[in-house]
């Protein structure tokens, strides 16, 4: 009923005038936690908690519609929405008797801003917004504390001429420092009214130098502009590069609190802090946080001073702590999720500036979803939701091998896990130069800042020397999956010099040193790293995530290794066994080349037989580690000029070892030269040419699998056809497959089950897959390939203009990442419902590099598809992936 | 009624036993024209014949399914196949009064093979069979002519001994060879009874000699042997070459006629003859044939003796030829086509022996359908479905120029017409190999027989020493439309020596000469050609053609002089004019060289900039050629690289030229190397990433409009996109555009009508077409691309295989040469109806290579296009192809 009666009054209040302002206080609010889209993700929060008792300071959120209007429109407000501000201003002011602009009893207030999805430090925020000579006036008669007044003045002239009038940050930092050294100050606190006053005076002169524009009086007027700074915000490079990191797509604009101000400056009886109702590196069930003492909350996050432990909490104000404790367990029990809360006492009385579901690591993750099932806050379907297939990857990413001796040289806060090595550099740009250019990089900052996100997504782990567990640093890096160290006091960084120095130990860019995130630690050099295993919470999601899915996962492996290592992941098969790999090994290459250069079959058949044991040699070792799971062989595709050496000195090398004429390897390399290798003589149209290489190694596996079946272990070859377009080139070669493998048989007294396949990588072969089903035992989607093809892209030549087409909106991911769906997808769903109309119960399977992706993976399920194959490390990611899939498929 | 009650028997028959032998005699047949693809077209004309009262030897007709099912059983006859053909063997024993293998009053029988298609000279024919030393003495005396008698003894050796016992021709030839030297005769004829048994003597020896064999002496046994020979020759290399040169798919078999043998070879009363009913060369409505007087039907066609015309016939015969005129009457009237009759004259009766629609050369076809529909024997729709549009090639092509001097070193019969010029070349194969390399040959024979055919084929003309009008030769050449000069009696050829010499000239292999196949004239050197327009029959032929056609034919240009061409062929506007062909001209590329070596945007715009007026000027030549019809320009399209020189020595002179180091241009190419350059920095994408040269052209275009506009010309430009594969570059190039275009008619003071509009030539663009259509005014289909992409064949590098792809049946057809339907066309009818969904009356073109193929175009009107767009000289192939698609879909 409640939902309905909403319903009918949004909808009168749109034929009247649109809402572009929703109000909290008083224990009431128009919004709650599900208007993210509209409110923002934290005006909705701030509403849902004061409407649960939480204590809120009042406010007002303006829409994320507003922002999308304002950008519309040329950059205007919507007609209406300055209206709805000034009554929800005078609201506000009723609500607690304050008045805005007022000398005698102002009210000041802070401006937010907050998106439906979570972007920390991307966008802009002003607070102690309302002052102006007069006023600061009046709240020092009404506070009886003038330091606290002029340090929130100076605060909102630094913040507004930073970001409402764009002067530059550290023209209000010089003045600052100046002031401290000047009168000895060590931090902030440790300024005097006065001296503040001093710096008020020295920040509007910077102002009025910088912009040639008086700061403004009018409060009005600041809040006007201030929350057209916040509209800004949304499409500055930061917030444009976060959400083109984070895949955010689709959003209207930034939404904007505006919120009475408390103050945590307000002396020893004041601060303010961040905290996490559990630990958001592990997981674990503990109350997690840090806090300042007469600080303002951007003093916390921005990692300017090094904040206390909450723990400290308990015993500077331990009935606060109490209170804080208390709203912890409410705020979890109520959203079912860790959360990462923003507070501030003033004098001795506690707000919650914010809430919202908690960055976390992927270990977190997994350990707070499991045990949140155990408390029974969460069934195990939402509990496979709230982990993110792609963070995976963190878990099964390297550690440090514990074996090794190292040394730590210096230790600092475990921000981030994981164990990365990598070249130091000191420069966020640099680093994203350098991993472009393949080299492994540790970004190294006294401290990072929203500029630096680049950098920090590039390299592989990062060091600060400021900063808290809850420090700039420390959220973007877990919330990346990305190692990182963070405060590491001891370390002196000097960027002009490129290089940090730790005691006597100097360390200049480019030298290796490795990180481990887990523990906080820093070591000199390049250090080995071994792979972890599924276990624990880990190993527990992933059985729940197995009970639920249907799509099988397999994986991609061409060694016994490989395949050993997936199978510990959790493979159900291999889905793509390339055979190209086993002929580079050793002394096979010879054989391989001895073959090309073969004149005639003769020469060809020859050089094979040398091949064949080798060949069916590594088919015993996967079949026998696969232990009875089905491997999928695909048999040669590379055009064979990749056998060949394209150096000269290499070409001299081979002729050398093969004892022929340089001349003779150099026209066979220019014979099979070819314009558009991707569109050549490569795939079956090398079975066709050249039957008795297919022959080879129909045999290899057939022989393998009766070697091996003989052990008395299971075996399940399936071999694959590559490159298929047409039916016939399929017909020819299975009835010559066919051929070998009875003869197997009858040479071995013995059979094994087997299937005979194609992939469907031509644009053709999806096309026809009724008649090419007619001859098919599996299809096999080759994602790779089928991509370059339909949309008429070389993968290793898109680079030249693929990330300019991601860039602007042509492509939301890269299509050689994540699956195309409405394109190369729509290929798929085609091949697939005219091969099953064909063969209803045909076996269809994915082997491209997208069935490691989650988004590929729903894809895959959602079309039918029997199974996806990735690499092995992505194997968990896949089985995730694919749980997910149903789950939500059950919401729809 | 009559359809229905022999549906019913022919049902109940099938049920007791499967028919395979029709009989034809008395008047009566069993068979009919209608039923060609069970009696091959020589037995269904046989029969046909029969029950019109045409005077023709009785006989019966083998099915083509028993040739099908003697292939599918391993070479085996079907079971019923021997007892019927013995029951129609008694029948024909019954209808003449003789008896096969009878002594006293012998039967002997023709055994002649024929597809439903007509192949001549493709297969075996063995004639007199039923022949031995007791027979021939019984025909002896039965004809009192011991001459003849032995001359078809001998005739029947030959040819059993070459068709049935594989003993090579020449060895018979060598045999009368020496004969006729021993006893000073010229001719065969001259030889006598006595002669003809040593020869017949000798025959014997030969066949044992070659074959350890006795020569057959029971007639069944030569009937049977002789039957399995005609299946046999179904799969020769000659036949089979010739499907495959004729695109000739899915014919069961070959039937076999078994006909009483009428002899020509009775003496000075008897003949033998070929004639048309009209002039297969030029189409003229006069009889026209040749004959020979005392010989055999194979010593016509074969050109052993050069036979005489068939107005000589009127003098030495006139009542034969009377009845022959009304026979030529009678047939063509029945048929509604020239025919090509075989008759045979024995003692003074008249037989016709064969009928069927004559070949013909492209303008023969024209005029014969054209004056069919004056005479009322066709109607419009009809006689354009009598010309094969492949074959118009001819008429377009060239013919020598008549303003150049030039002098006949011989002259021959003008057997097909047309003119060609190449190197001399006096062997088949040869012939082939070197047109493989692209060399134009002239071939030049003694005689041709079918073993030539290939040669015949990959030469530019053809020339014989010996044969008449109607000798293989010609008869070949006017199939193949390919010009030939036939029976040119003054040279002298010598294939030992590699020439021939005609007076004192004297012609190398390798040198030169020219042909006119309309005037039988052959001229020394190379010679200049010019182009042929559309008038007389061809030009009725077009305009009912034009009548009955919906599909428009576009061209494809890229010069004023192309346009006009192709206006004269009867283009409907430009559906392809590439800009980037205009980019190489004289000092344009170093304006494009420079644009490409420009590091940055302004220097880009700035050689743009000396590109503009050219392109300009181009465009308004083209638009005014045009005069007002749509012309459809497309954007540049090829990777930059292509404007770049690869050999270093032209490196170096562009360097030279450009005033920069060898090195900055080396580095270019090296930057702009791509790996598959067709999947490549190319199309729109170039577009998207150098804006600036799609703004250049688009100005070009709309500025060469106004400015040709202006001059009171009307001009349709449409801008066509190339590449896209998603409808975003689309919306952002358009746009841009859409800004220039609008700029240039603020400046011009002016608008032109325009559209814009995009290629489909990748996969995804078929497949996203309905998203594409929102923001393409039209489609225009690249199937050259698209076929590569939907394929996965690079048209460059296929050549390695996809010879042996057409060969093993993979593909029917080159699907660079003809539409792919299955595959890609499935592609395109998708891209069609996703398009239709979004814009019903989206404008839907053709522009690759495909759009002059005749079944293509077919497809083309099937799918819904509005227009097909092909080369000039293709237009009217296109133009007549879309009317025969229309006939063909009225008739179902």
């Amino acid at each position: 009923m409640k939902t309905v009666s909403n319903h009918k009054s949004s909808a009168a209040a749109s034929k009247n005038k649109k809402k572009f302002v929703y109000f909290f206080g008083n224990g009431k609010a128009e919004g709650n936690a599900k208007m993210k889209a509209l409110l923002g993700g934290k005006g909705a929060n701030l509403a849902e908690m004061m409407s649960i008792g939480i204590p809120v300071p009042p406010g007002f959120t303006i829409t994320t519609d507003s922002c999308a209007e304002y950008y519309e429109t040329g950059k205007k407000w919507p007609v209406g929405l300055e209206a709805q501000i000034k009554e929800n201003i005078k609201k506000l002011e009723n609500a607690l008797g304050a008045k805005f602009g007022d000398r005698d009893n102002p009210l000041l207030v802070s401006v937010r801003s907050g998106a439906a999805v979570s972007m920390p430090g991307m966008m802009d925020t002003v607070l102690n917004l309302g002052l102006n000579p007069e006023v600061v006036q009046g709240l020092i008669i009404k506070t009886e504390n003038e330091r606290f007044a002029m340090d929130s003045y100076r605060r909102f002239i630094q913040m507004f001429g930073n970001v409402v009038m764009g002067v530059n940050h550290d023209e209000f930092e010089h003045v600052l420092e100046t002031k401290k050294k000047q009168v000895g100050a060590k931090a902030d606190t440790d300024l005097s009214a006065k001296d503040l006053k001093d710096v008020v005076a020295k920040y509007k002169e910077v102002v009025k130098k910088a912009t040639g524009e008086e700061f403004p009086t009018d409060p009005y007027e600041q809040l006007k502009k201030a929350i057209n700074a916040v509209f800004a915000s949304w499409k500055n490079p930061r917030a444009l590069k976060y959400l083109e990191l984070n895949d955010i797509r689709g959003l209207l604009g930034t939404a904007v609190s505006v919120q009475a101000m408390v103050f945590g400056n307000m002396g020893d009886t004041s601060g303010t802090g961040v905290c996490f109702t559990r630990n958001p590196s592990t997981g674990e069930n503990k109350f997690y946080g840090e806090f300042l003492v007469n600080a303002q909350g951007e003093d916390v996050v921005a990692g300017i001073r090094t904040p206390l432990p909450l723990d400290g909490m308990a015993k500077t104000w331990p009935v606060l702590y109490k209170q804080l404790v208390a709203i912890r367990e409410k705020l979890e029990k109520h959203y079912r999720d860790m959360q990462d809360i923003e507070f501030t006492i003033q004098e001795n009385k506690l707000y919650i500036l914010q809430t919202r579901n908690g960055k976390r690591t992927a270990a977190a993750a997994v350990r707070i979803a499991v045990e949140l099932v155990k408390e029974g806050k969460l069934t195990r379907d939402q509990a496979i939701m709230r982990v993110d297939p792609k963070h995976l990857d963190q878990l099964l990413h390297p550690t440090f091998d514990p074996k090794q001796k190292k040394q730590a040289i210096a230790k600092g806060l475990p921000a981030s896990p994981g164990a990365a090595s990598g070249k130091v550099v000191f420069n966020a740009e640099h680093a994203e130069d350098m991993a472009k250019k393949g080299e492994s990089v540790i970004l190294v900052r006294i401290e990072t800042s929203p500029e630096d996100i680049g950098g920090m997504h590039a390299a592989k782990g990062i060091l600060t020397a400021r900063g808290g567990m809850t420090s700039h640093a420390a959220v973007v890096a877990r919330g990346m999956g990305k190692c990182c160290v963070a405060g590491v006091g001891t370390i002196h960084i000097d960027y002009a010099a490129k290089k940090f120095t730790v005691g006597s130990t100097v360390v200049k860019e480019g030298d290796w040193i490795s990180l481990d995130g887990g523990l906080g630690e820093v070591y000199l050099g390049q250090l080995e790293t071994i792979r972890s295993t599924l276990s624990g919470d880990f190993g527990t999601l992933m059985k729940w995530a197995d009970a639920a899915r249907t799509l099988k996962v397999r994986t991609n492996a061409d060694t016994p290794n490989d395949a050993e290592v997936a199978r510990g992941f959790g493979a159900e098969g291999i889905g793509l066994c390339r055979t190209e790999h086993m002929f580079f090994e050793g002394d096979r290459i010879i054989a391989v080349r001895e073959m090309i250069l073969s004149d005639d079959k003769d020469g060809r058949v020859k050089a094979l037989a040398k091949l064949l044991p080798m060949q069916r040699g590594d088919f015993e070792g996967i079949f026998e580690a696969m232990k009875g799971l089905p491997v999928t062989v695909r048999l040669l595709d590379p055009p064979l000029h990749e056998f060949l050496p394209h150096e000269e000195a290499n070409q001299k090398e081979m002729a050398q070892v093969m004892n022929i004429p340089l001349q003779k390897v150099q026209e066979k390399v220019q014979a099979l030269h070819e314009f558009n290798p991707m569109l050549g003589h490569r795939g079956c149209r090398l079975g066709i040419s050249y039957p008795e290489i297919y022959d080879m190694q129909t045999r290899a596996i057939i022989e393998a699998a009766c070697n091996v079946k003989k052990k008395g272990i299971k075996v399940y070859p399936e071999i694959m056809i590559p490159l298929v377009g047409m039916k016939k080139e399929l017909d020819i070669l299975k009835n010559e497959m066919i051929e070998i493998i009875n003869k197997v048989f009858r040479e071995k007294g013995m059979k094994v089950d087997y299937l005979i396949g194609t992939m469907i990588e031509i644009p053709r072969a999806a096309l026809t897959a009724d008649k090419i089903a007619e001859s098919a035992q599996f299809f096999s989607f080759g994602t790779n390939d089928l991509t370059q093809m339909a949309l008429g892209f070389s993968r290793d030549d898109a680079g030249s203009f693929l990330g300019a087409y991601v860039q602007r909106g042509i492509f939301d991911k890269d299509p050689f990442q994540s699956l195309d769906q409405e394109g190369v997808g729509y290929l798929i769903q085609l091949g697939i419902e005219k091969g099953r109309n064909t063969k209803p119960d045909l076996k269809v399977g994915i082997c491209g590099e997208h069935g490691g992706d989650p988004a590929s993976v729903e894809f895959c399920h959602r079309v039918g598809m029997n199974y996806v194959s990735c690499s092995p490390y992505r194997v968990p990611i896949a089985r995730l992936a694919a749980a997910q899939a149903v789950v939500r498929s059950k919401k729809k």
